[in-house]
């Protein structure tokens, strides 16, 4: 069965950190936590999709996540074929340099797939 | 904020019965369930995109459905703009269409969307 | 205390049957479900706010419910001072005027008041 | 679709901290919560409701919230728009305002939205 | 030990059905429940307090119950000292009368006394 | 609706430390938890009833509490209007004045009211 | 191990239905039901305890069960040597002499003794 | 209702620690634990029974209790009026004199009364 | 009734250890656990059968248990009159033997008897 | 009853570590864990299958596992005869030497075989 993807396989540059938007925050220290069990990217060999939990969590110094451009900022990642391991970096990545948050923990959990459940977890600074 | 969506909404068209394959079974009266919580297509209106799970109950007579065909069937609605309602419909029609089964019925679950939880079935024919 | 509303309590009036929208279906008799645990609306003698569990099962002739839609007719309800009784019938008969549909049941499931729970149901038709 | 409010967004000048009101305590030390699954205020883009579960903790010192009032305070928000993390903040600065307490934690956890949950944390003191 | 009761155990005579008070309903057959968890009287020999819920099903024909009503109408059980089985009679025969409705269940489940546990149950008409 | 209570709300003069009896305790440290789920005060503006749970936690030193003449103090409360910060700090000071044991712990969890649940908590000494 | 009993093992005689003690019943048609979980009686051979549960339903004619004397006459099998089979037999026969029902069922559920668990369940007239 | 006890309210000499039986020991550090839900004991007041869970936990030196000598030893409890507090404390002393384990607890735990549930804790020695 | 057992008690000689048997092992620290809940001995009085889950851990040195030869060892239990905690004791040291591991914990859980349930654990060395 | 395996057992030299590929990581600290419910090996005696459940967690330096290669390699086991505790050693040792990570645990749980359940854990490293 010869299997033609209904859609291209982007390349990592489709990833948009520009749609990360941020508002102003000058409250109490506080810590906040984003959760979407939503997450899609396509496999980098097959195109085929997956799909992930991915949890945010983190505590703003002068900026908070706007959450419908962490929508958006999700979606571009939708027909981008990467791994895992890399999902979870390049989040870490571009939400810290928009925030640069006193903390900030990524967590990204993949559906099973060929039999295999994996997690991946990056932190930097303490939740308390 | 304007948001451009990293893909092309596709129409219906897109979506691709002739991925449906099919086997031949000779063999006693058997209820089948296909169940998965990875489909996924996108809102008419917005592009963005929905998950959900599906699930296919069906007593073949003379085919059965080939499931990495089902998982390439599935994959071309990940694009398409199409209401819940329509998709149960398609899905219905396309394998009733390949399978000519005793029984089927299509369960589509979408995640919840601005506080609201929709299921939608269809059903011919008795699972008993 | 003199407590003074932040809102005005509206009448029924603001109830606004006129945002729920519809679709054409012609497809497969199917049986359709929406649940939202964030309906809201006001005790007509305090003004005080409700909140409930509204559960909407149907089976479209040849029209079906827009979800937004659908939400945004919920918010018509926001600051309506109504009885639940009245809630329950009156989204039954909204609904059913638009849709005309073979089977239709509404019930609504308010939080607890007082100590006492409460739950309305209205159903025309038979699911099956 | 043209979707006309049936309410008016209110701006954060709404929220009435004068609402809260309090009741001398003079006993042992006590550590005291209060738990409401029904917060609610509206997007401050759309004007959609957004529901929450909001938990607040504290050892008070000379004095104590009356409850019905922090149910007045808390529908003073009901129509105002506001992001959860700037409520989060609000809702702790009143509260700390008004009973200058040993030890408070307001715990704020959103409704789904966009497939998206949020929780937000403030604390100030111990509880132990 | 000598036990004096802080409070009088009133006579069934305190039991007050004009309490009760209706609204008009001329909407579709609904089938309506209310629960409380905090029905309460007293043993009719020590005068010691009885916890129990009490569920109450009905169809009404023209009349509905207002809640606040039958919260105050409970409220008159508190110090009358009656056996569960007449309260579970003496509740179906103040809503039957001012209801007059199709269908009407009463259901008193007290909290376990001396180690046994005691349901009743009384029924008119059909729920469906 | 004008209301009338079918019982007067009593002072806290009603609460009667003196029904709480002891029997002297010459044995081995022990810890003893006393739980009921059948509290009840009322409130202390509208005289409607509240029910609680109330949890006891203490280490003797040379007297116990006698379990029924608990059940009469509690009984005391009955139709007292009192906040109930003020009941958990009044059962810890009179259970500790009769008692004066090692350690005391004294927790009040009332069912909700207006959508709001209440927990509160003094203590004094340690369990182990 | 020579083991005295440290009571004695009473014969049937000591069974004492007079205990059971009614009050006059004239309201609706009520399904009445009582079950305890600590019900014991002693094994004819060892003489060695048993822990039952019990469950009474019935349908009064004239007459209610008073609860307090129920436990009276439970009570009364407590140092009584006998069967499971003939314990059921003589509460059903006991309870039908002083009542008179529309219907009575009797069910007996011991503890596991020897790894064996045994049910026995006695029925006249019908629930419903 | 004047009520007839059965069997006549023991004293506490009833209880027959001779009846504990031991065998030696010579093995590993064991620890050793064993629950009843079948404890039976009467009230002092009223003769009425009383059932609880009593849990034994130990790390023996020497020696081990025999478990038929522990039935035999909690069935001398069965007819004897006393509270819970000395049922826990007696327990402890009892296997205590016999056992001189490195660790032992008693916890007693008694069925609901009055509305009202108590547990009782004793140890000595550390369970590790 | 005369009971004749339908085989012998054996005595504790019958208790094969040499049927443990073991493979060489030069790998890694490995934490290694093995549970079931076959276990089966019979009572030193009565000869009837008890039933028990049993639970090894170990932390090997040279060798580990041949789970098959484990299982035959169990079965040379069968028929021998044993206490439970002779049984935790045995198996303790008959595996020390063979092993000689650096960490080793048994835990026997036997079914309920008499209505009293026994837990034995031994244990030597660290699990981590 | 003569049976013939219908494949041959392969020795260890079956297990091929080749298969396992990676792919560079230059990005934060990052905990990884895969889970499979779906290894597969056979008993070195009897060749018949066991089924066992993986789960690997790491902390890559320079290296991640390929998921697809992780698969192949497991696959390799299929026919393989060997021990469980040989299994968790294997898998430790070639994980390690083709990752060189900062830490790596693996734990392997094997389904019930002769009504004993077995678990294995191997850890180097810490994960935090």
């Amino acid at each position: 069965m010869e299997f033609q993807l209904p859609f291209k396989i982007q390349g990592i540059e489709t990833i948009n950190q520009k749609l990360l938007q941020t508002f102003p925050y000058k409250g109490e220290r506080q810590l906040i936590q984003y959760t979407t069990r939503e997450f899609s990217a396509v496999c980098p060999f097959s195109g085929l999709p997956d799909i992930a939990t991915v949890i945010i969590e983190y505590i703003p110094v002068k900026l908070c996540l706007e959450l419908k451009s962490l929508k958006y900022y999700f979606t571009s990642f939708r027909n981008v074929g990467i791994y895992q391991e890399a999902v979870t970096d390049r989040i870490f990545k571009d939400i810290y340099r928009v925030l640069k948050p006193k903390y900030l923990s990524i967590r990204t959990i993949y559906n099973t797939r060929g039999g295999i459940d994996a997690v991946c977890i990056i932190k930097r600074g303490k939740p308390e």
